[in-house]
């Protein structure tokens, strides 16, 4: 099929004869909308006229970036990686992600599940929402992706397929190394310029070598480290929720690296909230909440990815037999320790990345107030140095949360 | 191209036609043999009658493991990966390998330069030669391969590509995940196992817990981190030199791997060697010119590894001016010392695995007094030992040498 870029009158030519749609909607009469907060891509909503709580999500790549223009180029290639990923990770956990409705690399198209019931986690979290199954469903979401699609399940020629499959996502992957892990710790033209002009803080930062040290050797991690498949960009806006549900959408950063990269841009986008409510709201027992929701996404993470390699005997890495229980245990406990430190050092590079780089988050660029910004700006600082100074040698949970109470 | 396997007596008629071919042998007649020593795939001869001295190599594979037989399958594959290595690495460094005059990866086949002046490493240094050269050879080989593949060089994109283009190796990087990292250490139907039964220090290393909770450690940096292009399998099998020139062959085990992993084969088995004569010809100036070799190796290795990155400010890794001059030179010190120590980790693995495994060298299973082999192995399992165990907090080429003499 050759792409074509569809708009709200050809869309619904294009998905009214395919057959899962059909039978979605069965004869119903279709509406189309465009939903204008996509970044990267074109979203539409598709509702049935006759009751408008039946609706599908159709989400189409274009050959640039969404929210700039055509002046900024980007592969429509990605949405081959989103639509890989959704499939994959639906395979492995589909509790947790959108229905697939259809899909097609040529057109760089997507329909899936409406999700209309659920809310983008940041713009709850800054709305001092709790959701009481989050923690139990995003460590089974981690825990179960993670695992299966790395070489302690996968045998050796189906962990290469994998590779294979996500390998060539290279400007997304691109975006990040220069993003995450680069351009918000120098001058650069895509920084928030208007904030880091004479500011002390970030003359600080980009003088910071032993800071700066540690994150070119994450970066390097990031960049060639192969553990399992990744989200690529887990932070809260790419979590969809309610009080019973938990969804993980927009997958597009997808790619093999790091155990730690997924948990550490969840745990990030948690500590960014942590900041905001700590400068503006000053609400302890949300802020509390929030310390609660990390300690229990990473215990519970470990615990559950425990279980499930515990439940392997073969793999890519293990034959059975090749150590006795006591010393594999002890190999896995410190694995575990790896994993941990690893989101924690990749948590500091999400966390400081936000602060003066092209994409702010909402939970600290949002705040209006302009001294108040300026001092979460300072805590995210703080917090982001002690992880990534320090991540290397932690040894357990709490010392997280002790960095995040401690960092003033 | 349809695949077809030649013999001596199709051979020519395929080879007869190619440009490259004619050119070289203008209108002299050839002559076809068989060279018997390949392990893997077959290797022919083809001579001119005039002047025999003019030759080439060519090289088959066939969908089998060519010294075992039909009964064990093997993709012909691998010769895609052996064909797109060579011409890699002669791209950088044309000067240690083979010439290619026609490659076909429909074929399997690669016809290249006869190295008729040279020798067999592994042979050479059994009998006892020196070869003045060869340490700054290799030094220049390791330092250009594996600098000018990795991500210290390369932009992502390139990278990237790289990686696809050697990902699908699947059978042979399994090969070495099951010989190197695994079989050897256990009861295996595939070891020496006239050696294993009844061997206490088979028992012994088959029991030792610590030492394979550091293999598995190290296969799974094998299997996962993807740092540069590597050979694969350079031991000193795979490397034919004389007194002035050095080349490296048989690339068909290269992937993208751990940077210490090619540097490690090719300490393992100076190690192996020193290990032969320490046992069998006693004879100190030439254990300690293999000694002065693998610390001429790993010194030159750093110093011209290090020379060329100075050489690049812009990579997938590094933007000019991220890091000022002195914490640049303190990242890439940590960084060398990490590449020193994956690679005796490495040679550990690669010394240990040819005592008990499927595939012995000629320096230690070679040895045909059955009091001086066993001498040997245990030497060979306590220095193994001593690297595996020690590689992660080494600091100094020194030490290297150290463990290599005192390990008794």
């Amino acid at each position: 099929m050759r792409y074509k870029e569809l708009d709200t009158n050809t869309l619904l030519d294009f998905i009214q004869d395919l057959d899962s749609v059909k039978e979605f909607f069965t004869s119903d009469e279709l509406s189309v909308a465009e939903i204008g907060d996509g970044n990267l891509n074109y979203v539409y909503i598709v509702k049935s006229k006759q009751n408008p709580n039946k609706a599908l999500i159709v989400k189409q790549a274009v050959e640039y970036l969404r929210c700039v223009g055509e002046q900024y180029p980007l592969s429509r290639q990605r949405m081959s990686f989103e639509i890989r990923a959704l499939k994959k990770f639906y395979e492995y956990l589909p509790s947790n992600l959108p229905k697939i409705y259809y899909e097609n690399e040529d057109m760089s198209l997507v329909i899936m599940q409406y999700l209309g019931e659920h809310e983008i986690m940041r713009k709850g979290l800054i709305q001092k929402t709790t959701y009481p199954k989050f923690s139990e469903h995003i460590s089974t979401y981690l825990a179960n992706i993670l695992f299966y699609t790395s070489s302690l399940y996968l045998k050796s020629d189906k962990k290469r397929e994998l590779i294979d499959e996500f390998n060539k996502n290279t400007q997304l992957c691109k975006l990040t190394e220069d993003f995450v892990f680069t351009t918000a710790y120098m001058e650069h033209e895509t920084n928030d310029s208007e904030n880091v002009n004479l500011n002390p803080h970030a003359k600080k930062l980009f003088a910071d070598m032993e800071f700066k040290s540690k994150i070119l050797h994450l970066k390097y991690k990031f960049m060639t480290q192969t553990d399992c498949l990744l989200h690529g960009d887990l932070h809260t806006g790419s979590i969809m929720l309610n009080q019973n549900e938990t969804f993980v959408i927009d997958p597009e950063f997808a790619f093999v690296g790091a155990f730690g990269f997924d948990i550490g841009a969840l745990i990030a986008n948690l500590v960014n909230n942590y900041i905001h409510h700590s400068v503006v709201t000053k609400d302890d027992e949300f802020k509390d909440y929030i310390l609660k929701t990390i300690k229990k996404v990473l215990e519970l993470f470990e615990i559950k990815f425990l279980k499930l390699w515990n439940e392997q005997n073969e793999s890519a890495l293990l034959v059975d037999g090749f150590l006795d229980e006591n010393s594999l245990n002890s190999f896995k406990s410190e694995f575990m320790k790896n994993i941990l430190r690893d989101s924690i050092g990749f948590a500091g590079a999400k966390i400081a990345r936000r602060v003066f780089g092209v994409a702010g988050v909402e939970d600290i660029r949002g705040i209006e107030n302009k001294g108040l910004r300026q001092e979460a700006e300072v805590l995210a600082l703080k917090i982001a140095r002690e992880f990534v100074i320090k991540y290397e040698n932690l040894n357990d949970i709490n010392e997280v949360l002790e960095m995040i109470k401690y960092a003033r």
